[in-house]
Protein backbone atom coordinates (compact mmCIF):
# COMPACT_ATOMS: atom_id res chain seq x y z
CA UNK A 1 0.00 0.00 0.00
CA UNK A 2 1.48 3.51 -1.19
CA UNK A 3 1.59 6.20 1.17
CA UNK A 4 0.62 9.75 -0.11
CA UNK A 5 2.65 12.02 1.11
CA UNK A 6 0.50 15.00 1.28
CA UNK A 7 1.66 18.58 1.63
CA UNK A 8 -1.27 19.59 3.77
CA UNK A 9 -1.18 18.31 6.78
CA UNK A 10 2.43 19.35 6.73
CA UNK A 11 1.73 22.46 6.65
CA UNK A 12 -1.05 22.91 8.96
CA UNK A 13 1.06 21.00 11.76
CA UNK A 14 3.87 24.11 10.99
CA UNK A 15 1.38 26.68 11.06
CA UNK A 16 -0.42 25.66 14.43
CA UNK A 17 3.40 25.01 15.79
CA UNK A 18 4.22 28.91 14.56
CA UNK A 19 0.76 30.85 16.05
CA UNK A 20 2.21 29.15 19.78
CA UNK A 21 5.26 31.17 18.67
CA UNK A 22 3.58 34.20 17.42
CA UNK A 23 1.48 34.45 20.45
CA UNK A 24 4.03 34.50 22.81
CA UNK A 25 6.12 36.91 20.76
CA UNK A 26 2.40 38.79 20.95
CA UNK A 27 2.57 39.09 24.75
CA UNK A 28 6.36 40.79 24.52
CA UNK A 29 4.58 43.06 22.04
CA UNK A 30 6.48 42.12 19.34
CA UNK A 31 4.75 41.43 15.51
CA UNK A 32 6.96 38.98 13.03
CA UNK A 33 7.31 41.11 9.78
CA UNK A 34 8.35 39.93 5.98
CA UNK A 35 8.67 42.37 3.71
CA UNK A 36 8.12 41.41 0.19
CA UNK A 37 10.31 42.80 -2.82
CA UNK A 38 8.30 42.29 -6.14
CA UNK A 39 10.05 43.64 -8.88
CA UNK A 40 7.53 44.10 -11.98
CA UNK A 41 3.81 42.85 -12.31
CA UNK A 42 5.30 38.77 -13.10
CA UNK A 43 1.88 36.70 -12.79
CA UNK A 44 3.74 33.77 -10.76
CA UNK A 45 5.43 36.32 -8.80
CA UNK A 46 1.84 38.07 -7.72
CA UNK A 47 -0.12 34.40 -7.43
CA UNK A 48 2.76 33.60 -4.76
CA UNK A 49 2.96 36.67 -3.06
CA UNK A 50 -0.69 36.22 -2.38
CA UNK A 51 0.02 32.43 -0.83
CA UNK A 52 2.70 34.05 0.94
CA UNK A 53 0.61 37.18 2.51
CA UNK A 54 -2.56 34.77 3.08
CA UNK A 55 -0.65 32.25 5.33
CA UNK A 56 1.45 35.07 7.14
CA UNK A 57 -2.06 36.67 7.81
CA UNK A 58 -3.25 33.53 9.91
CA UNK A 59 -0.02 32.99 11.58
CA UNK A 60 0.15 36.35 13.20
CA UNK A 61 3.09 38.13 10.44
CA UNK A 62 2.34 41.30 9.61
CA UNK A 63 3.94 41.93 5.69
CA UNK A 64 5.28 44.21 3.79
CA UNK A 65 4.54 44.34 0.08
CA UNK A 66 7.08 46.25 -1.89
CA UNK A 67 6.38 46.62 -5.60
CA UNK A 68 9.14 48.33 -7.75
CA UNK A 69 9.00 49.16 -11.41
CA UNK A 70 10.09 46.54 -13.81
CA UNK A 71 12.94 49.09 -14.84
CA UNK A 72 14.08 50.24 -11.47
CA UNK A 73 18.08 50.99 -11.69
CA UNK A 74 20.49 49.09 -9.92
CA UNK A 75 21.15 51.81 -7.49
CA UNK A 76 17.88 52.40 -6.93
CA UNK A 77 17.06 48.57 -5.76
CA UNK A 78 20.24 48.70 -3.42
CA UNK A 79 18.56 52.26 -2.05
CA UNK A 80 15.04 50.52 -1.47
CA UNK A 81 16.91 47.26 0.15
CA UNK A 82 18.62 49.37 2.64
CA UNK A 83 15.84 50.88 3.57
CA UNK A 84 14.21 47.35 4.16
CA UNK A 85 17.59 46.07 6.29
CA UNK A 86 17.47 49.02 8.43
CA UNK A 87 14.13 49.00 9.31
CA UNK A 88 13.84 47.19 12.75
CA UNK A 89 10.06 46.51 12.30
CA UNK A 90 10.94 44.31 9.67
CA UNK A 91 12.66 40.62 10.66
CA UNK A 92 12.78 39.33 7.11
CA UNK A 93 13.22 39.86 3.55
CA UNK A 94 12.22 38.13 0.18
CA UNK A 95 12.89 38.80 -3.17
CA UNK A 96 10.81 37.26 -6.10
CA UNK A 97 13.46 36.10 -8.26
CA UNK A 98 14.62 36.21 -11.35
CA UNK A 99 15.22 39.64 -11.71
CA UNK A 100 15.22 41.93 -14.89
CA UNK A 101 18.16 42.05 -16.65
CA UNK A 102 19.39 45.17 -15.37
CA UNK A 103 19.78 43.93 -11.92
CA UNK A 104 22.76 42.30 -10.57
CA UNK A 105 21.67 39.24 -8.52
CA UNK A 106 25.54 38.43 -7.18
CA UNK A 107 25.60 42.45 -6.06
CA UNK A 108 21.99 42.18 -4.04
CA UNK A 109 23.07 38.93 -2.53
CA UNK A 110 25.59 40.44 -0.79
CA UNK A 111 23.32 43.24 0.36
CA UNK A 112 20.70 41.77 2.17
CA UNK A 113 20.84 42.08 5.82
CA UNK A 114 22.11 38.26 6.37
CA UNK A 115 19.61 37.91 9.78
CA UNK A 116 16.86 38.62 7.30
CA UNK A 117 17.84 36.86 4.79
CA UNK A 118 15.23 33.82 4.89
CA UNK A 119 15.71 32.71 1.33
CA UNK A 120 19.35 32.41 1.76
CA UNK A 121 20.84 34.64 -0.55
CA UNK A 122 23.92 36.47 1.65
CA UNK A 123 26.62 34.24 1.32
CA UNK A 124 26.72 33.84 4.79
CA UNK A 125 23.49 31.71 5.05
CA UNK A 126 25.12 29.83 1.89
CA UNK A 127 28.00 29.29 3.80
CA UNK A 128 25.84 27.90 6.90
CA UNK A 129 24.18 26.12 4.93
CA UNK A 130 27.93 23.88 3.51
CA UNK A 131 28.58 23.78 6.90
CA UNK A 132 25.22 23.02 8.65
CA UNK A 133 25.43 25.82 10.87
CA UNK A 134 21.52 25.65 11.58
CA UNK A 135 21.33 29.66 12.45
CA UNK A 136 21.40 30.49 8.98
CA UNK A 137 18.12 29.88 6.56
CA UNK A 138 17.68 27.33 4.01
CA UNK A 139 15.67 27.51 0.45
CA UNK A 140 12.42 26.92 0.89
CA UNK A 141 11.37 24.23 -1.14
CA UNK A 142 14.16 21.64 -0.14
CA UNK A 143 13.62 22.67 3.58
CA UNK A 144 10.08 21.93 2.73
CA UNK A 145 10.91 18.52 1.59
CA UNK A 146 12.84 17.62 4.72
CA UNK A 147 9.75 19.18 6.88
CA UNK A 148 7.43 16.37 4.68
CA UNK A 149 9.97 13.47 5.64
CA UNK A 150 9.93 14.40 9.29
CA UNK A 151 6.38 15.06 9.58
CA UNK A 152 5.85 11.33 7.86
CA UNK A 153 8.84 10.18 9.98
CA UNK A 154 10.70 9.10 7.04
CA UNK A 155 13.92 7.44 8.33
CA UNK A 156 16.79 8.86 6.83
CA UNK A 157 20.22 8.01 8.81
CA UNK A 158 21.81 5.21 6.63
CA UNK A 159 19.52 5.42 3.89
CA UNK A 160 20.45 5.77 0.45
CA UNK A 161 19.44 9.13 -0.83
CA UNK A 162 19.54 10.11 -4.71
CA UNK A 163 18.41 13.69 -5.51
CA UNK A 164 18.44 14.43 -8.97
CA UNK A 165 19.18 17.83 -10.17
CA UNK A 166 22.12 20.12 -8.65
CA UNK A 167 20.62 23.60 -8.80
CA UNK A 168 21.63 26.01 -6.08
CA UNK A 169 17.66 26.35 -5.37
CA UNK A 170 17.28 22.76 -4.86
CA UNK A 171 19.29 19.94 -5.59
CA UNK A 172 22.73 21.00 -3.91
CA UNK A 173 20.53 22.43 -0.48
CA UNK A 174 18.65 19.04 -0.74
CA UNK A 175 21.95 16.92 -0.84
CA UNK A 176 23.27 19.02 1.93
CA UNK A 177 20.10 18.73 4.43
CA UNK A 178 20.11 15.00 3.82
CA UNK A 179 23.38 14.82 4.37
CA UNK A 180 23.17 16.12 7.57
CA UNK A 181 20.88 13.89 8.53
CA UNK A 182 22.79 11.15 8.18
CA UNK A 183 21.46 9.55 4.81
CA UNK A 184 24.20 8.16 1.99
CA UNK A 185 23.57 10.89 -0.49
CA UNK A 186 23.47 10.64 -4.40
CA UNK A 187 23.36 13.67 -6.40
CA UNK A 188 22.37 12.51 -10.46
CA UNK A 189 22.09 15.44 -13.33
CA UNK A 190 21.96 15.88 -16.85
CA UNK A 191 25.72 14.39 -17.19
CA UNK A 192 24.68 11.49 -15.46
CA UNK A 193 25.01 8.09 -17.00
CA UNK A 194 22.61 4.63 -16.20
CA UNK A 195 20.19 5.98 -13.98
CA UNK A 196 18.38 3.32 -13.76
CA UNK A 197 21.30 1.72 -12.81
CA UNK A 198 21.66 4.56 -9.91
CA UNK A 199 18.16 5.21 -9.03
CA UNK A 200 17.86 1.10 -8.52
CA UNK A 201 19.49 1.54 -5.18
CA UNK A 202 18.02 4.85 -4.13
CA UNK A 203 15.68 4.43 -0.94
CA UNK A 204 14.87 7.88 -0.86
CA UNK A 205 14.60 9.86 -4.23
CA UNK A 206 14.33 13.62 -4.55
CA UNK A 207 13.51 14.45 -8.13
CA UNK A 208 13.97 18.06 -8.84
CA UNK A 209 15.53 18.09 -12.77
CA UNK A 210 12.45 20.61 -14.08
CA UNK A 211 11.67 18.03 -16.67
CA UNK A 212 8.09 17.08 -17.09
CA UNK A 213 6.96 13.21 -15.94
CA UNK A 214 10.87 12.32 -16.45
CA UNK A 215 11.10 9.48 -13.31
CA UNK A 216 9.42 6.85 -14.79
CA UNK A 217 8.54 3.27 -13.27
CA UNK A 218 11.89 1.82 -14.32
CA UNK A 219 13.86 4.78 -12.04
CA UNK A 220 12.09 3.42 -8.70
CA UNK A 221 13.44 1.25 -6.39
CA UNK A 222 10.69 -0.89 -5.10
CA UNK A 223 9.27 0.92 -1.83
CA UNK A 224 11.12 3.66 -2.00
CA UNK A 225 9.92 7.41 -0.73
CA UNK A 226 10.03 9.74 -3.72
CA UNK A 227 9.45 13.24 -3.26
CA UNK A 228 8.85 15.60 -6.46
CA UNK A 229 9.90 19.08 -6.52
CA UNK A 230 8.97 19.61 -10.50
CA UNK A 231 6.07 22.05 -11.16
CA UNK A 232 5.34 21.98 -14.88
CA UNK A 233 2.57 23.41 -16.45
CA UNK A 234 2.32 22.46 -19.93
CA UNK A 235 -0.12 23.74 -22.74
CA UNK A 236 -3.86 23.13 -21.44
CA UNK A 237 -2.62 24.56 -18.09
CA UNK A 238 -2.14 20.89 -16.92
CA UNK A 239 0.23 20.60 -14.01
CA UNK A 240 2.88 17.74 -13.43
CA UNK A 241 5.57 16.80 -11.73
CA UNK A 242 9.29 15.93 -12.19
CA UNK A 243 7.60 12.36 -11.58
CA UNK A 244 5.45 9.99 -13.69
CA UNK A 245 2.51 9.99 -10.58
CA UNK A 246 0.54 7.35 -12.26
CA UNK A 247 3.63 5.02 -13.13
CA UNK A 248 5.23 5.14 -9.99
CA UNK A 249 2.17 5.38 -7.32
CA UNK A 250 1.88 1.35 -7.50
CA UNK A 251 5.53 0.99 -7.00
CA UNK A 252 6.62 3.73 -4.88
CA UNK A 253 6.52 3.02 -0.63
CA UNK A 254 5.35 6.65 -0.29
CA UNK A 255 5.35 9.68 -2.47
CA UNK A 256 4.56 13.48 -2.60
CA UNK A 257 1.47 13.99 -4.90
CA UNK A 258 1.43 16.90 -7.92
CA UNK A 259 -0.09 19.45 -6.52
CA UNK A 260 -0.98 19.23 -3.19
CA UNK A 261 2.44 17.96 -2.06
CA UNK A 262 6.11 19.77 -1.44
CA UNK A 263 4.81 23.16 -2.84
CA UNK A 264 1.89 23.23 -0.61
CA UNK A 265 4.45 23.21 2.33
CA UNK A 266 6.88 26.23 1.01
CA UNK A 267 4.88 29.14 2.39
CA UNK A 268 4.15 27.47 5.51
CA UNK A 269 8.46 26.64 5.65
CA UNK A 270 8.79 30.24 4.61
CA UNK A 271 7.10 31.54 7.59
CA UNK A 272 8.68 29.42 10.15
CA UNK A 273 12.45 31.24 8.89
CA UNK A 274 10.41 34.39 9.58
CA UNK A 275 9.46 33.68 12.80
CA UNK A 276 12.99 32.86 13.45
CA UNK A 277 14.82 35.63 11.81
CA UNK A 278 12.12 37.64 14.27
CA UNK A 279 13.03 35.70 17.62
CA UNK A 280 16.50 35.46 16.46
CA UNK A 281 16.40 39.56 16.78
CA UNK A 282 14.34 40.48 19.04
CA UNK A 283 14.81 37.69 21.95
CA UNK A 284 18.57 36.77 21.98
CA UNK B 1 48.19 -2.41 -15.19
CA UNK B 2 48.12 -0.13 -12.21
CA UNK B 3 48.62 3.08 -12.61
CA UNK B 4 50.33 5.02 -9.80
CA UNK B 5 49.51 8.89 -9.52
CA UNK B 6 52.38 10.08 -8.00
CA UNK B 7 51.99 13.53 -6.66
CA UNK B 8 55.80 14.70 -7.58
CA UNK B 9 55.59 15.12 -11.39
CA UNK B 10 51.79 17.43 -10.78
CA UNK B 11 53.27 20.03 -8.45
CA UNK B 12 56.52 19.91 -10.60
CA UNK B 13 54.11 21.06 -13.22
CA UNK B 14 51.96 23.15 -11.20
CA UNK B 15 55.60 24.90 -10.04
CA UNK B 16 57.13 25.09 -13.74
CA UNK B 17 53.61 27.48 -14.63
CA UNK B 18 53.78 29.63 -11.53
CA UNK B 19 57.25 30.56 -12.12
CA UNK B 20 55.91 32.35 -15.64
CA UNK B 21 53.12 33.75 -14.04
CA UNK B 22 55.90 35.31 -10.79
CA UNK B 23 58.04 36.27 -13.73
CA UNK B 24 55.21 38.67 -15.13
CA UNK B 25 54.48 39.56 -12.26
CA UNK B 26 58.15 40.69 -11.39
CA UNK B 27 58.46 42.64 -14.59
CA UNK B 28 55.55 45.00 -13.16
CA UNK B 29 57.48 44.72 -9.87
CA UNK B 30 55.00 43.19 -7.83
CA UNK B 31 56.13 40.18 -5.62
CA UNK B 32 53.30 37.50 -4.56
CA UNK B 33 53.51 37.19 -0.51
CA UNK B 34 51.70 34.65 1.57
CA UNK B 35 51.22 35.52 5.42
CA UNK B 36 51.61 32.40 7.64
CA UNK B 37 50.11 32.63 10.94
CA UNK B 38 51.11 30.27 13.66
CA UNK B 39 49.51 30.16 17.27
CA UNK B 40 52.51 27.98 19.39
CA UNK B 41 54.75 25.87 17.95
CA UNK B 42 53.39 22.46 17.52
CA UNK B 43 55.33 20.44 15.49
CA UNK B 44 53.28 19.32 12.66
CA UNK B 45 52.91 23.19 11.90
CA UNK B 46 56.00 23.94 12.08
CA UNK B 47 56.87 21.33 9.22
CA UNK B 48 53.80 22.30 7.02
CA UNK B 49 55.34 26.11 7.26
CA UNK B 50 58.66 24.73 6.25
CA UNK B 51 57.81 23.14 3.64
CA UNK B 52 55.28 26.13 2.07
CA UNK B 53 58.04 28.87 2.68
CA UNK B 54 60.40 26.26 0.78
CA UNK B 55 58.02 25.61 -1.81
CA UNK B 56 57.13 29.86 -2.03
CA UNK B 57 60.33 30.80 -2.28
CA UNK B 58 61.26 28.41 -5.40
CA UNK B 59 58.68 29.87 -7.31
CA UNK B 60 59.45 33.37 -6.45
CA UNK B 61 56.79 34.09 -3.82
CA UNK B 62 57.71 35.88 -0.74
CA UNK B 63 56.12 34.80 2.59
CA UNK B 64 56.04 36.37 5.83
CA UNK B 65 56.29 34.31 8.78
CA UNK B 66 53.77 35.37 11.92
CA UNK B 67 54.66 33.28 15.27
CA UNK B 68 52.07 34.06 17.90
CA UNK B 69 52.07 33.23 21.28
CA UNK B 70 50.30 29.75 22.52
CA UNK B 71 47.99 31.82 24.94
CA UNK B 72 47.52 34.77 22.79
CA UNK B 73 44.04 36.24 23.30
CA UNK B 74 41.16 36.55 20.96
CA UNK B 75 41.26 40.31 20.56
CA UNK B 76 45.12 40.73 20.40
CA UNK B 77 44.82 37.67 17.53
CA UNK B 78 42.30 40.05 16.06
CA UNK B 79 44.30 43.01 16.27
CA UNK B 80 46.99 40.46 14.57
CA UNK B 81 44.82 39.81 11.75
CA UNK B 82 43.79 43.06 10.75
CA UNK B 83 47.00 44.22 10.36
CA UNK B 84 47.73 41.57 7.60
CA UNK B 85 44.44 42.18 6.52
CA UNK B 86 45.31 46.06 5.88
CA UNK B 87 48.69 45.36 4.61
CA UNK B 88 48.60 45.89 1.25
CA UNK B 89 52.10 44.02 0.24
CA UNK B 90 50.59 40.65 2.09
CA UNK B 91 48.20 39.17 -1.00
CA UNK B 92 47.27 36.24 1.07
CA UNK B 93 47.06 34.51 4.56
CA UNK B 94 46.89 30.82 6.00
CA UNK B 95 46.55 30.53 9.18
CA UNK B 96 47.40 27.40 10.89
CA UNK B 97 44.60 25.23 12.86
CA UNK B 98 43.24 23.78 14.75
CA UNK B 99 44.05 27.11 16.82
CA UNK B 100 44.20 27.13 20.93
CA UNK B 101 40.66 26.90 22.75
CA UNK B 102 40.66 30.09 23.48
CA UNK B 103 40.53 31.49 19.96
CA UNK B 104 36.86 31.44 18.38
CA UNK B 105 37.55 30.15 14.97
CA UNK B 106 34.08 31.18 14.06
CA UNK B 107 35.06 35.14 14.26
CA UNK B 108 38.43 34.81 12.87
CA UNK B 109 36.53 33.01 9.80
CA UNK B 110 34.74 36.36 9.13
CA UNK B 111 37.15 38.72 10.13
CA UNK B 112 39.61 37.35 7.28
CA UNK B 113 39.98 39.32 4.39
CA UNK B 114 37.99 37.49 1.60
CA UNK B 115 40.29 38.21 -1.21
CA UNK B 116 43.33 37.05 0.92
CA UNK B 117 42.10 34.05 2.29
CA UNK B 118 43.84 31.24 -0.01
CA UNK B 119 42.74 28.37 2.65
CA UNK B 120 38.67 29.00 2.18
CA UNK B 121 37.98 30.56 6.06
CA UNK B 122 35.66 33.24 5.36
CA UNK B 123 31.80 32.28 4.42
CA UNK B 124 31.71 34.39 1.27
CA UNK B 125 34.76 31.41 0.19
CA UNK B 126 32.94 28.60 1.07
CA UNK B 127 29.58 30.46 -0.44
CA UNK B 128 31.25 30.50 -3.62
CA UNK B 129 32.22 26.58 -3.66
CA UNK B 130 29.12 25.69 -2.66
CA UNK B 131 28.15 27.67 -6.14
CA UNK B 132 30.85 26.80 -8.28
CA UNK B 133 32.11 30.25 -8.27
CA UNK B 134 35.61 30.25 -8.89
CA UNK B 135 36.50 33.51 -8.16
CA UNK B 136 37.19 32.20 -4.74
CA UNK B 137 39.38 30.04 -2.73
CA UNK B 138 39.34 26.41 -2.36
CA UNK B 139 40.62 23.95 0.31
CA UNK B 140 44.39 22.79 -0.67
CA UNK B 141 43.75 19.22 -0.24
CA UNK B 142 40.74 18.30 -2.51
CA UNK B 143 42.32 20.77 -4.87
CA UNK B 144 45.17 19.01 -4.66
CA UNK B 145 43.02 15.46 -5.67
CA UNK B 146 41.68 18.05 -8.35
CA UNK B 147 45.09 18.30 -9.94
CA UNK B 148 46.25 14.94 -9.48
CA UNK B 149 43.22 13.88 -11.74
CA UNK B 150 43.69 17.08 -14.09
CA UNK B 151 47.64 16.23 -14.87
CA UNK B 152 46.35 12.09 -15.16
CA UNK B 153 44.10 13.12 -17.14
CA UNK B 154 41.64 11.29 -15.58
CA UNK B 155 37.93 11.60 -16.79
CA UNK B 156 35.24 12.29 -14.77
CA UNK B 157 32.26 13.56 -16.49
CA UNK B 158 29.45 10.89 -16.54
CA UNK B 159 31.58 8.86 -14.17
CA UNK B 160 30.41 7.69 -10.60
CA UNK B 161 32.44 9.23 -7.76
CA UNK B 162 32.61 8.40 -4.40
CA UNK B 163 33.41 10.55 -1.50
CA UNK B 164 34.51 8.71 1.88
CA UNK B 165 34.13 11.42 4.25
CA UNK B 166 32.24 14.64 5.04
CA UNK B 167 34.55 17.20 6.42
CA UNK B 168 34.52 20.81 5.22
CA UNK B 169 38.00 20.06 5.06
CA UNK B 170 37.95 17.65 2.22
CA UNK B 171 34.77 15.40 2.04
CA UNK B 172 32.74 18.09 1.09
CA UNK B 173 34.54 20.35 -1.26
CA UNK B 174 36.02 17.19 -3.04
CA UNK B 175 32.39 16.36 -3.25
CA UNK B 176 31.11 19.80 -4.92
CA UNK B 177 34.32 19.78 -7.14
CA UNK B 178 33.31 16.64 -8.38
CA UNK B 179 29.93 17.69 -9.18
CA UNK B 180 31.92 20.89 -10.96
CA UNK B 181 33.34 18.08 -13.28
CA UNK B 182 29.76 16.69 -14.12
CA UNK B 183 30.69 13.36 -12.12
CA UNK B 184 27.68 11.84 -10.46
CA UNK B 185 29.04 12.31 -6.53
CA UNK B 186 27.98 9.98 -3.88
CA UNK B 187 28.74 11.00 -0.56
CA UNK B 188 29.72 8.21 2.00
CA UNK B 189 30.39 8.25 5.76
CA UNK B 190 30.33 7.01 9.03
CA UNK B 191 27.06 6.17 9.27
CA UNK B 192 26.25 4.43 5.29
CA UNK B 193 25.50 0.78 5.45
CA UNK B 194 26.65 -1.74 2.80
CA UNK B 195 29.68 0.12 2.05
CA UNK B 196 30.88 -2.66 0.17
CA UNK B 197 27.70 -2.40 -2.20
CA UNK B 198 28.57 1.58 -2.55
CA UNK B 199 31.59 1.62 -3.59
CA UNK B 200 31.29 -1.60 -6.26
CA UNK B 201 30.02 0.72 -8.42
CA UNK B 202 32.78 3.65 -7.78
CA UNK B 203 34.59 4.65 -11.10
CA UNK B 204 36.48 7.14 -8.74
CA UNK B 205 36.49 7.14 -5.22
CA UNK B 206 38.41 9.29 -2.99
CA UNK B 207 39.17 8.31 0.48
CA UNK B 208 39.00 11.16 3.23
CA UNK B 209 37.70 9.03 6.07
CA UNK B 210 40.65 9.23 8.32
CA UNK B 211 40.96 5.61 9.39
CA UNK B 212 44.13 3.97 8.67
CA UNK B 213 43.87 1.43 5.70
CA UNK B 214 40.07 1.31 5.90
CA UNK B 215 39.42 1.33 2.32
CA UNK B 216 40.21 -2.80 1.36
CA UNK B 217 40.17 -4.78 -1.40
CA UNK B 218 36.49 -5.55 -1.39
CA UNK B 219 35.69 -2.38 -1.38
CA UNK B 220 37.18 -1.28 -4.39
CA UNK B 221 35.76 -1.89 -8.31
CA UNK B 222 38.23 -3.23 -10.67
CA UNK B 223 40.09 -0.36 -12.36
CA UNK B 224 38.66 2.59 -10.29
CA UNK B 225 40.92 5.58 -9.87
CA UNK B 226 41.58 5.67 -6.08
CA UNK B 227 42.94 9.04 -4.70
CA UNK B 228 43.87 8.67 -0.84
CA UNK B 229 44.12 11.91 1.25
CA UNK B 230 44.38 9.76 4.35
CA UNK B 231 47.41 10.61 6.68
CA UNK B 232 48.07 8.47 9.67
CA UNK B 233 50.89 7.86 11.41
CA UNK B 234 51.00 4.79 13.58
CA UNK B 235 53.14 4.41 17.40
CA UNK B 236 56.04 3.34 15.10
CA UNK B 237 55.91 6.50 13.04
CA UNK B 238 54.58 4.69 10.10
CA UNK B 239 52.81 6.71 7.90
CA UNK B 240 49.49 4.85 5.94
CA UNK B 241 46.95 6.65 4.11
CA UNK B 242 42.93 5.57 4.63
CA UNK B 243 43.06 2.94 1.73
CA UNK B 244 45.01 -0.36 1.84
CA UNK B 245 47.60 0.26 -0.62
CA UNK B 246 48.68 -3.49 -1.15
CA UNK B 247 45.40 -4.51 -1.09
CA UNK B 248 44.23 -2.16 -3.28
CA UNK B 249 47.25 -1.56 -6.30
CA UNK B 250 46.48 -4.77 -7.93
CA UNK B 251 42.73 -4.21 -7.94
CA UNK B 252 42.46 -0.63 -9.07
CA UNK B 253 43.28 0.94 -12.32
CA UNK B 254 45.11 4.09 -10.87
CA UNK B 255 45.75 5.11 -7.42
CA UNK B 256 47.48 7.58 -5.33
CA UNK B 257 50.27 6.96 -3.02
CA UNK B 258 50.91 7.07 0.39
CA UNK B 259 53.28 8.80 1.28
CA UNK B 260 53.96 10.86 -2.38
CA UNK B 261 50.57 11.25 -3.83
CA UNK B 262 48.27 13.80 -2.38
CA UNK B 263 49.72 15.28 0.42
CA UNK B 264 52.67 16.47 -2.09
CA UNK B 265 50.48 18.31 -4.25
CA UNK B 266 48.87 20.11 -1.52
CA UNK B 267 51.89 23.05 -1.25
CA UNK B 268 51.97 23.44 -4.90
CA UNK B 269 48.18 24.11 -4.82
CA UNK B 270 48.79 26.57 -2.25
CA UNK B 271 50.73 28.39 -4.09
CA UNK B 272 48.84 28.69 -7.05
CA UNK B 273 46.42 30.16 -5.06
CA UNK B 274 48.52 32.40 -3.52
CA UNK B 275 49.82 33.71 -7.31
CA UNK B 276 45.61 33.97 -8.31
CA UNK B 277 44.61 36.17 -5.11
CA UNK B 278 47.86 38.51 -6.18
CA UNK B 279 46.75 38.78 -9.69
CA UNK B 280 43.20 39.21 -8.59
CA UNK B 281 44.49 41.84 -6.32
CA UNK B 282 47.05 43.68 -8.22
CA UNK B 283 45.99 42.56 -12.19
CA UNK B 284 42.57 43.91 -12.02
Amino acid sequence: MTQLLKGKPVADAIVESLKSDTNVLTTKKIEPCLALIRVGNKSDDVAYERAIVKRCNAIGITSRQIELPEDITQDAFLDELKKINEDQKVHSILIFRPLPKQLDEKVIEINIAPQKDVDCLHPENTAKLLMGDESGFIPCTPMAVMEIFKHYQIVLEGKNALVLGRSMVVGKPAALLLLQENATVTVAHSRTRDLDKITSDADILIAAIGRSEFVREDHIKEGAVVADVGINVDDQGNMTGDVHQEEVKTKAGAFTPVPGGVGSVTTAVLAKQVVKACKMQMLS
